[in-house]
Protein backbone atom coordinates (compact mmCIF):
# COMPACT_ATOMS: atom_id res chain seq x y z
CA UNK A 1 0.00 0.00 0.00
CA UNK A 2 1.31 3.19 -0.71
CA UNK A 3 0.52 6.67 -0.08
CA UNK A 4 1.39 10.05 -0.21
CA UNK A 5 3.18 11.66 3.26
CA UNK A 6 3.07 14.90 3.91
CA UNK A 7 6.43 16.16 5.13
CA UNK A 8 7.71 12.39 6.06
CA UNK A 9 11.01 13.62 6.99
CA UNK A 10 10.23 16.69 9.16
CA UNK A 11 7.46 13.85 11.08
CA UNK A 12 10.46 11.25 11.24
CA UNK A 13 13.18 14.28 12.48
CA UNK A 14 10.73 15.06 15.15
CA UNK A 15 10.47 11.48 16.40
CA UNK A 16 13.92 10.95 16.09
CA UNK A 17 14.68 13.66 18.56
CA UNK A 18 11.73 12.39 20.91
CA UNK A 19 12.85 9.05 21.17
CA UNK A 20 16.69 10.30 21.66
CA UNK A 21 15.87 12.48 24.18
CA UNK A 22 13.79 9.64 26.35
CA UNK A 23 15.82 6.62 26.04
CA UNK A 24 19.05 8.08 24.38
CA UNK A 25 20.78 7.28 20.97
CA UNK A 26 21.96 4.15 21.63
CA UNK A 27 19.19 2.62 22.64
CA UNK A 28 16.31 3.93 19.61
CA UNK A 29 16.24 1.72 16.34
CA UNK A 30 15.28 3.19 12.92
CA UNK A 31 12.10 1.02 13.59
CA UNK A 32 10.75 2.77 16.62
CA UNK A 33 11.50 6.32 14.91
CA UNK A 34 9.53 5.02 11.85
CA UNK A 35 7.24 3.41 14.25
CA UNK A 36 6.47 6.80 16.23
CA UNK A 37 5.98 8.58 12.97
CA UNK A 38 3.51 6.35 11.91
CA UNK A 39 5.91 5.54 8.54
CA UNK A 40 8.21 2.63 7.52
CA UNK A 41 11.35 2.00 8.03
CA UNK A 42 12.00 1.81 4.54
CA UNK A 43 10.40 5.30 4.07
CA UNK A 44 13.41 6.35 6.95
CA UNK A 45 15.68 5.13 4.80
CA UNK A 46 14.71 6.90 1.55
CA UNK A 47 15.12 9.93 3.50
CA UNK A 48 18.37 9.41 5.36
CA UNK A 49 21.24 6.77 5.53
CA UNK A 50 21.02 5.95 9.24
CA UNK A 51 19.60 7.04 12.57
CA UNK A 52 22.78 9.33 13.10
CA UNK A 53 22.07 11.38 10.07
CA UNK A 54 18.58 12.42 10.98
CA UNK A 55 20.36 15.01 13.23
CA UNK A 56 22.58 16.24 10.84
CA UNK A 57 20.49 16.41 7.96
CA UNK A 58 20.01 20.56 8.59
CA UNK A 59 24.05 20.43 7.51
CA UNK A 60 23.50 21.16 3.79
CA UNK A 61 20.68 23.81 4.17
CA UNK A 62 23.24 25.33 6.47
CA UNK A 63 26.65 25.05 4.22
CA UNK A 64 24.70 26.68 1.25
CA UNK A 65 23.23 29.36 3.06
CA UNK A 66 26.96 30.15 4.75
CA UNK A 67 28.65 30.24 1.17
CA UNK A 68 26.06 32.05 -0.42
CA UNK A 69 26.09 34.68 1.72
CA UNK A 70 29.81 34.94 2.05
CA UNK A 71 30.13 35.51 -1.52
CA UNK A 72 26.79 37.73 -1.75
CA UNK A 73 28.82 40.56 0.87
CA UNK A 74 29.53 43.93 -0.87
CA UNK A 75 33.14 44.17 -2.26
CA UNK A 76 34.17 46.22 0.48
CA UNK A 77 33.44 44.22 3.33
CA UNK A 78 36.14 42.67 4.90
CA UNK A 79 36.17 38.68 4.76
CA UNK A 80 35.53 38.40 9.00
CA UNK A 81 32.67 40.59 8.46
CA UNK A 82 31.54 38.38 5.65
CA UNK A 83 31.71 35.66 7.78
CA UNK A 84 30.40 37.21 10.59
CA UNK A 85 27.26 38.22 8.57
CA UNK A 86 26.91 34.91 7.32
CA UNK A 87 26.71 33.50 10.32
CA UNK A 88 24.37 35.56 11.53
CA UNK A 89 21.89 34.88 8.39
CA UNK A 90 22.59 30.90 9.73
CA UNK A 91 22.12 31.92 13.22
CA UNK A 92 18.38 33.16 11.94
CA UNK A 93 17.63 29.86 10.63
CA UNK A 94 18.65 28.01 13.73
CA UNK A 95 16.50 30.72 15.91
CA UNK A 96 13.52 29.91 13.76
CA UNK A 97 13.83 26.14 14.92
CA UNK A 98 15.25 27.22 18.76
CA UNK A 99 13.50 24.34 20.53
CA UNK A 100 14.71 21.67 18.32
CA UNK A 101 17.88 22.79 18.14
CA UNK A 102 18.12 23.08 21.69
CA UNK A 103 17.03 19.47 21.78
CA UNK A 104 19.45 18.59 19.59
CA UNK A 105 22.50 19.67 21.39
CA UNK A 106 21.91 17.93 24.19
CA UNK A 107 21.04 14.65 22.69
CA UNK A 108 24.59 15.73 20.64
CA UNK A 109 26.60 16.47 23.55
CA UNK A 110 25.31 13.54 25.65
CA UNK A 111 26.86 10.89 22.67
CA UNK A 112 30.76 10.27 22.03
CA UNK A 113 29.78 9.40 18.09
CA UNK A 114 27.39 12.42 17.72
CA UNK A 115 30.24 15.02 19.88
CA UNK A 116 32.43 13.78 16.79
CA UNK A 117 30.23 14.39 13.62
CA UNK A 118 29.66 17.38 14.86
CA UNK A 119 33.19 18.06 15.01
CA UNK A 120 33.55 17.32 11.34
CA UNK A 121 30.63 18.90 10.09
CA UNK A 122 31.73 22.11 11.83
CA UNK A 123 35.20 21.50 10.40
CA UNK A 124 33.83 21.12 6.99
CA UNK A 125 31.59 24.25 7.29
CA UNK A 126 34.71 26.32 8.25
CA UNK A 127 36.31 24.68 5.26
CA UNK A 128 33.09 25.72 2.50
CA UNK A 129 33.66 29.23 4.10
CA UNK A 130 37.64 29.59 3.45
CA UNK A 131 36.48 28.45 -0.07
CA UNK A 132 34.26 31.06 -0.88
CA UNK A 133 36.35 33.37 0.69
CA UNK A 134 39.18 32.73 -1.64
CA UNK A 135 36.42 33.19 -4.51
CA UNK A 136 36.38 36.59 -3.14
CA UNK A 137 39.81 37.09 -3.86
CA UNK A 138 40.90 36.73 0.05
CA UNK A 139 44.01 35.02 -0.05
CA UNK A 140 45.86 32.78 2.25
CA UNK A 141 46.20 32.62 5.46
CA UNK A 142 43.07 35.24 6.00
CA UNK A 143 40.67 33.35 3.82
CA UNK A 144 41.29 29.81 6.71
CA UNK A 145 42.15 32.51 9.49
CA UNK A 146 38.92 34.30 9.19
CA UNK A 147 36.69 30.99 7.98
CA UNK A 148 38.18 29.09 11.03
CA UNK A 149 37.74 31.79 13.58
CA UNK A 150 34.22 32.56 12.33
CA UNK A 151 33.10 28.52 13.36
CA UNK A 152 35.06 29.37 16.59
CA UNK A 153 32.58 32.71 17.20
CA UNK A 154 29.79 30.28 15.94
CA UNK A 155 30.07 27.56 18.85
CA UNK A 156 30.75 29.50 21.12
CA UNK A 157 27.63 32.19 20.60
CA UNK A 158 26.22 28.76 20.03
CA UNK A 159 26.78 27.39 23.59
CA UNK A 160 25.52 30.10 25.00
CA UNK A 161 22.42 30.35 23.49
CA UNK A 162 21.57 26.41 24.45
CA UNK A 163 22.05 27.23 28.15
CA UNK A 164 18.81 27.05 29.78
CA UNK A 165 19.52 30.48 31.43
CA UNK A 166 19.71 32.40 28.15
CA UNK A 167 17.07 34.61 26.88
CA UNK A 168 18.96 36.24 23.71
CA UNK A 169 19.19 35.13 20.20
CA UNK A 170 21.01 33.30 18.17
CA UNK A 171 22.25 36.07 15.53
CA UNK A 172 23.08 38.58 18.34
CA UNK A 173 25.00 36.10 20.49
CA UNK A 174 26.88 35.75 17.07
CA UNK A 175 27.28 39.24 16.93
CA UNK A 176 28.29 39.33 20.43
CA UNK A 177 30.75 36.46 19.98
CA UNK A 178 32.63 38.50 16.96
CA UNK A 179 32.86 41.87 18.87
CA UNK A 180 34.40 39.94 21.74
CA UNK A 181 36.42 38.11 19.16
CA UNK A 182 37.87 41.28 17.97
CA UNK A 183 38.17 43.13 21.45
CA UNK A 184 40.58 39.80 22.43
CA UNK A 185 42.73 39.97 19.44
CA UNK A 186 43.30 43.63 19.70
CA UNK A 187 44.44 43.45 23.27
CA UNK A 188 41.51 44.49 24.93
CA UNK B 1 62.06 -14.66 28.11
CA UNK B 2 61.80 -10.90 29.62
CA UNK B 3 64.17 -8.77 28.61
CA UNK B 4 64.68 -5.07 28.98
CA UNK B 5 63.82 -2.93 26.22
CA UNK B 6 65.42 0.53 25.86
CA UNK B 7 62.66 3.12 24.21
CA UNK B 8 60.44 0.21 23.14
CA UNK B 9 57.38 2.80 23.09
CA UNK B 10 59.78 5.26 20.34
CA UNK B 11 60.66 1.82 18.33
CA UNK B 12 56.98 1.01 18.34
CA UNK B 13 55.90 3.95 16.87
CA UNK B 14 58.19 4.41 14.50
CA UNK B 15 57.28 0.84 13.15
CA UNK B 16 53.85 2.06 13.36
CA UNK B 17 54.80 5.03 11.15
CA UNK B 18 56.52 3.77 8.68
CA UNK B 19 54.16 0.53 8.10
CA UNK B 20 51.34 3.38 7.63
CA UNK B 21 53.24 5.26 5.44
CA UNK B 22 53.91 2.59 3.68
CA UNK B 23 50.51 0.15 3.30
CA UNK B 24 48.06 2.45 5.07
CA UNK B 25 46.75 2.71 8.60
CA UNK B 26 43.96 0.18 7.49
CA UNK B 27 46.21 -2.40 5.91
CA UNK B 28 48.70 -2.65 9.00
CA UNK B 29 48.38 -5.02 11.71
CA UNK B 30 49.46 -4.58 15.40
CA UNK B 31 51.63 -8.02 15.03
CA UNK B 32 53.23 -6.24 11.91
CA UNK B 33 54.21 -3.33 14.09
CA UNK B 34 55.23 -5.33 16.97
CA UNK B 35 57.59 -7.54 14.65
CA UNK B 36 59.28 -4.44 12.63
CA UNK B 37 60.02 -2.76 16.19
CA UNK B 38 61.45 -5.94 17.80
CA UNK B 39 59.42 -6.41 20.24
CA UNK B 40 55.83 -8.62 21.14
CA UNK B 41 52.49 -7.79 20.55
CA UNK B 42 52.35 -8.11 24.50
CA UNK B 43 54.63 -4.98 24.72
CA UNK B 44 52.78 -3.26 22.05
CA UNK B 45 49.33 -3.36 24.38
CA UNK B 46 51.71 -2.14 27.60
CA UNK B 47 51.92 1.18 25.73
CA UNK B 48 49.25 1.58 23.42
CA UNK B 49 45.59 0.68 23.81
CA UNK B 50 45.42 0.62 19.73
CA UNK B 51 47.02 0.62 16.58
CA UNK B 52 45.12 4.26 16.25
CA UNK B 53 46.78 5.65 19.97
CA UNK B 54 50.32 5.10 18.67
CA UNK B 55 49.63 8.12 16.41
CA UNK B 56 48.59 10.24 19.22
CA UNK B 57 50.69 9.17 22.04
CA UNK B 58 52.11 12.71 22.19
CA UNK B 59 48.60 14.50 23.04
CA UNK B 60 49.32 14.16 26.67
CA UNK B 61 52.78 16.25 26.67
CA UNK B 62 51.12 18.70 23.83
CA UNK B 63 48.36 19.52 26.62
CA UNK B 64 50.40 19.61 29.96
CA UNK B 65 52.71 22.21 27.86
CA UNK B 66 50.05 24.44 26.41
CA UNK B 67 48.72 24.61 30.32
CA UNK B 68 51.55 25.07 31.96
CA UNK B 69 52.77 28.12 29.60
CA UNK B 70 49.05 29.57 29.30
CA UNK B 71 49.51 29.50 33.65
CA UNK B 72 52.93 30.73 33.30
CA UNK B 73 52.95 33.73 30.78
CA UNK B 74 53.14 37.39 32.94
CA UNK B 75 49.80 38.64 34.56
CA UNK B 76 50.64 41.61 32.20
CA UNK B 77 49.70 39.18 29.39
CA UNK B 78 46.43 39.14 27.41
CA UNK B 79 44.38 36.05 26.99
CA UNK B 80 45.11 35.66 23.43
CA UNK B 81 49.07 36.72 23.64
CA UNK B 82 49.30 34.36 26.67
CA UNK B 83 47.79 31.54 24.32
CA UNK B 84 49.81 32.53 21.69
CA UNK B 85 53.11 31.97 23.72
CA UNK B 86 51.79 28.43 24.40
CA UNK B 87 51.34 27.18 21.28
CA UNK B 88 55.14 28.71 19.86
CA UNK B 89 56.32 26.37 22.97
CA UNK B 90 53.98 23.33 21.55
CA UNK B 91 55.37 24.43 18.12
CA UNK B 92 59.03 24.54 19.14
CA UNK B 93 58.12 21.14 20.62
CA UNK B 94 57.02 19.77 17.17
CA UNK B 95 59.58 21.31 15.54
CA UNK B 96 62.21 18.97 17.13
CA UNK B 97 60.54 16.15 15.14
CA UNK B 98 59.73 17.64 11.98
CA UNK B 99 60.05 14.52 9.83
CA UNK B 100 58.20 12.93 12.11
CA UNK B 101 55.38 15.02 12.84
CA UNK B 102 55.13 15.55 8.58
CA UNK B 103 55.02 11.84 7.91
CA UNK B 104 52.18 11.49 10.48
CA UNK B 105 50.26 14.39 9.67
CA UNK B 106 50.33 12.94 5.87
CA UNK B 107 48.84 9.56 7.34
CA UNK B 108 45.97 10.95 9.51
CA UNK B 109 45.21 13.16 5.98
CA UNK B 110 44.37 10.05 4.33
CA UNK B 111 42.53 8.48 6.64
CA UNK B 112 38.58 9.71 8.23
CA UNK B 113 38.70 8.14 11.32
CA UNK B 114 42.10 9.63 11.93
CA UNK B 115 41.02 12.90 10.89
CA UNK B 116 37.94 12.54 13.54
CA UNK B 117 40.31 11.54 16.41
CA UNK B 118 42.77 14.61 15.33
CA UNK B 119 39.43 16.92 15.68
CA UNK B 120 38.74 14.99 18.82
CA UNK B 121 42.12 16.26 20.08
CA UNK B 122 42.06 19.55 19.16
CA UNK B 123 38.72 20.03 20.94
CA UNK B 124 40.23 18.70 23.98
CA UNK B 125 43.01 21.09 23.77
CA UNK B 126 41.10 24.36 23.07
CA UNK B 127 39.02 23.14 26.40
CA UNK B 128 42.33 22.83 28.84
CA UNK B 129 43.53 26.15 27.38
CA UNK B 130 40.44 27.92 28.30
CA UNK B 131 40.43 26.38 31.42
CA UNK B 132 43.62 27.50 32.18
CA UNK B 133 42.78 31.02 30.71
CA UNK B 134 39.50 31.07 33.07
CA UNK B 135 42.28 29.78 36.02
CA UNK B 136 44.28 33.04 34.96
CA UNK B 137 40.78 34.94 36.21
CA UNK B 138 40.11 35.35 32.42
CA UNK B 139 35.84 35.68 32.26
CA UNK B 140 33.90 33.60 29.10
CA UNK B 141 33.69 34.17 26.81
CA UNK B 142 36.83 35.64 26.03
CA UNK B 143 38.87 32.41 27.57
CA UNK B 144 37.10 30.22 25.22
CA UNK B 145 37.31 32.68 22.16
CA UNK B 146 40.92 33.18 23.18
CA UNK B 147 41.37 29.11 23.51
CA UNK B 148 39.39 28.69 20.22
CA UNK B 149 40.67 31.39 18.13
CA UNK B 150 44.33 29.77 19.48
CA UNK B 151 43.69 26.02 17.76
CA UNK B 152 42.23 28.39 14.73
CA UNK B 153 45.80 29.99 15.04
CA UNK B 154 47.78 26.55 15.56
CA UNK B 155 46.13 24.64 12.57
CA UNK B 156 46.55 26.97 10.08
CA UNK B 157 49.88 27.31 11.39
CA UNK B 158 50.67 23.60 11.06
CA UNK B 159 49.41 23.03 7.89
CA UNK B 160 51.40 25.73 6.13
CA UNK B 161 54.59 23.79 7.91
CA UNK B 162 53.67 20.11 6.94
CA UNK B 163 53.19 21.53 3.56
CA UNK B 164 55.98 20.84 1.31
CA UNK B 165 57.26 23.73 -0.21
CA UNK B 166 57.62 25.60 3.38
CA UNK B 167 61.13 26.32 4.65
CA UNK B 168 59.89 28.09 8.11
CA UNK B 169 60.00 26.79 11.35
CA UNK B 170 56.44 25.94 13.34
CA UNK B 171 56.73 28.83 16.33
CA UNK B 172 57.76 31.78 13.41
CA UNK B 173 54.52 30.30 11.27
CA UNK B 174 52.38 30.34 14.71
CA UNK B 175 53.43 33.98 15.82
CA UNK B 176 53.19 35.01 11.54
CA UNK B 177 49.33 33.24 11.70
CA UNK B 178 48.39 35.48 14.95
CA UNK B 179 49.11 38.57 13.81
CA UNK B 180 47.28 37.87 10.56
CA UNK B 181 44.02 36.62 12.81
CA UNK B 182 45.45 40.00 14.51
CA UNK B 183 45.08 42.16 11.10
CA UNK B 184 42.01 40.18 10.36
CA UNK B 185 39.87 40.90 13.24
CA UNK B 186 41.15 44.90 13.06
CA UNK B 187 39.66 44.63 9.68
CA UNK B 188 42.99 45.12 7.80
Amino acid sequence: MTRWEPNGRGRLELAALALYGERGFENTTVAEIAALAGLTERTFFRHFADKREVLFSGADALHELLVSNVAAAPDSTGPIDAVGAALEAAGGLLQERREYARRRAAIIAANAELRERELIKLASLASAIADALRRRGIADPAASLSAEAGIAVFRIAFERWVDETNQRDLPELIRDSLDELKAVTAGK
